[in-house]
């Protein structure tokens, strides 16, 4: 192909899915007749809602057409009757649907920096941050987190050290993926109080926080009057409605400026999917808390099987998970990436193996997480033992044949 | 707000579309009790066909989960067959699935884009490529095409001039929206000769291309082989499938390494619409030539009035348009964004008015498209001829008012 025209170089850099990019090894462990089983993304095995069902029914005729740029209204004030239900109260104009959390990500970073900004981001992160990132020209600035204190904020002149003159905004996850923790009041307050004196956007993707374990509340960073005009949430309906291809998210500021902003680069794009819109909306309206609590216990109950299966095992290690579905912890392995690898293409127990991601794609700095691999608890209570069997048994074999 | 961080600067840059920023004054005008003929937004007035219907009905089960970054399978298979129809050839493998054709411009642009590089761009061009543009990084370098040979491409030397070294791509929209011209085989071939000898991509938005008037055959710049690697077609099922709120669209490449990166740009956003995918594989593969003809038949019928009711109207000029279902036509008037907010303020006809686009935004060169609007003909044949009929009334009334 000489002298045909270079690909960008952002084309270049961008990474590939280190979730996905496992794919073509579970394709030919499957054709080789080995089961999988993943516990390597946070695909849901929930049934989407009768609810979402029944709105797009209700809806199949006539054409579908292009809808607003920012959402149905419908959909916008449904969202808003679910946050008042957690007494955070914002306006229908505060809220704009996106095309999943992935476009109110991008959204977020594209309106609040410019090529060469610089964003604050606690490691292990939410790898695709990295595509987004490249795609908007902004550089992560990574300050690692660690399993040794379950993920939680390192100490404050750590993260302010990681601010220049080119950082526009701090971003976190809460709960937390790829670790599962979710941060307390006083962590938010003292990201809040950070935002304020460094002059800086507080980015929150919140799409886990119905995800909280032991009774633990989640706190948003809406419910910090001080950074009102600074915050703001990224959300989904892909986990909490267990509806990944439904492709619809949300962003929330109060900051009219950034509302109007986000506005704009939707209209580019004309409007997020229509079908998704009546479901999602159907859904905020008629669920209760028995379905909340439902799931969260379900959930909950995952996360103990993990800890049963998992926690204190020689040379496992990583702290209770919090909320979310994800727990990220060290393995006794050098190399978490080929150890992924490895058990796909060389180990299983009775026809089946399970599938895990290799935690340095959540990693900015080169090396790290090398040794930890995340864990999506998103499988019925005997398939996620069955799993977390044969994921011990893997690690056993694997370090005794590499020692 | 004082103290808060700054909007970043392409937020602030990034266009307001010029085609939905009159929405505000259409809403006043419906509360004043005037309704509204719609020919300012290509939103087709066809319904769905049922076989979108029919698949998502026999879809609505279980987990609505994530697909393939790519899409799914079948659905590139059944656009591989679409194409081959038109005796055009590409495997699965050469196609990706994209959220609306939106996003498959995005792609081709930061595919063959690093942010400062240019975009040769016949204007008046679909103004929400400059959005796409702004988020990209790219600057679109304008060339003029001209309503007095039907907006055909401007001499060669025109469009060579606008080459520099920071050219990498020539990007056509065909047939064209808003001009709804057809370039002639001639016409590739010469844009085809320039991509190679300037060592350029050549990204072609085709989304129209089942819209052909008057026995015409849409090539498609996948037609010509000495560009293989350097083709990229952006696609939509949009206006064939009256499906514009699916949100599905598609790129196509014969470059395997550029559809490698344009599956790592789909895998950070992880997968297009789940439900819009299964309903737009069941109309590729059950739709018949019965299907488009008729459609096509529908929109040369509102071409022809069109014709009937505007051509060789005093002050209006603008030659036959030849697909698509836009034109673009000069008026009497200095200033058509003032015309068309007028019309929705002050006139109207029967508690009738019409709205329309003005062709200022779909120019880059500052000044230009002033006195023209774009017209979208997707109103069934009496509602057109009213919607028109109001239109001349307006312009005689403007015109007389403002002289």
């Amino acid at each position: 192909m000489s002298g045909n025209p270079a690909i960008s170089r952002r084309g270049m850099d961008i990474q590939e899915s280190p979730i996905r990019k496992l794919a073509p090894l579970a394709a030919a462990a499957k054709k080789r007749g080995i089961r999988v089983h993943h516990l390597n993304i946070g695909q849901p095995d929930i049934p989407t809602p009768i609810e979402f069902w029944d709105a797009v029914e209700s809806n199949m005729k006539g054409v579908l057409a292009y809808g607003p740029s920012n959402g149905i209204p419908e959909l916008r004030e449904a969202i808003c009757s679910y946050y008042a239900r957690s007494g955070i109260h914002v306006a229908s104009s505060q809220v704009m649907i996106t095309t999943g959390g992935s476009e109110a990500v991008l959204f977020a970073l594209m309106a609040t920096c410019d090529p060469g900004d610089e964003v604050i981001c606690f490691e292990p992160f939410y790898t695709n941050y990295n595509g987004f990132a490249t795609i908007a020209g902004v550089k992560l600035i990574p300050v690692t987190s660690r399993v040794e204190n379950g993920f939680h904020l390192p100490p404050s002149e750590e993260i302010t050290s990681g601010i220049s003159e080119r950082t526009r905004a701090i971003l976190i996850c809460n709960p937390n993926n790829p670790t599962g923790t979710i941060f307390t009041d006083d962590e938010l307050a003292e990201l809040a109080d950070i935002a304020m004196e460094r002059n800086l956007f507080l980015l929150a993707d919140e799409v886990y926080r119905d995800f909280a374990f032991d009774g633990r509340e989640h706190s948003s960073i809406l419910e910090f009057p001080a950074i009102a005009d600074r915050a703001v949430v990224m959300d989904s309906i892909s986990k909490r409605f267990s509806s990944c291809g439904a492709r619809l998210g949300n962003v929330i500021t109060r900051n009219e400026e950034l509302m109007s902003v986000f506005m704009k680069f939707g209209q580019a794009r004309l409007c997020p999917p229509t079908l998704s819109q009546y479901g999602a909306t159907e859904m905020y309206k008629l669920l209760t808390d028995d379905y909340y609590n439902t799931m969260v216990a379900k959930y909950q109950r995952r996360r103990d099987i993990l800890m049963e299966e998992l926690h204190g095992e020689e040379g496992i290690f990583f702290l209770k998970p919090e909320g979310a579905f994800y727990a990220t912890m060290r393995l006794p392995v050098d190399d978490s990436d080929d150890f992924a690898a490895w058990m796909l293409r060389e180990f299983s127990v009775d026809g089946w193996t399970t599938m895990v991601a290799p935690a340095a794609g959540f990693y900015a700095t080169p090396g790290m997480g090398m040794d930890e691999i995340r864990i999506a608890y998103v499988l019925e209570d005997e398939k996620m033992r069955q799993a977390l069997d044969i994921l011990k048994k893997g690690i056993r074999k694997y370090v005794s044949i590499n020692q």
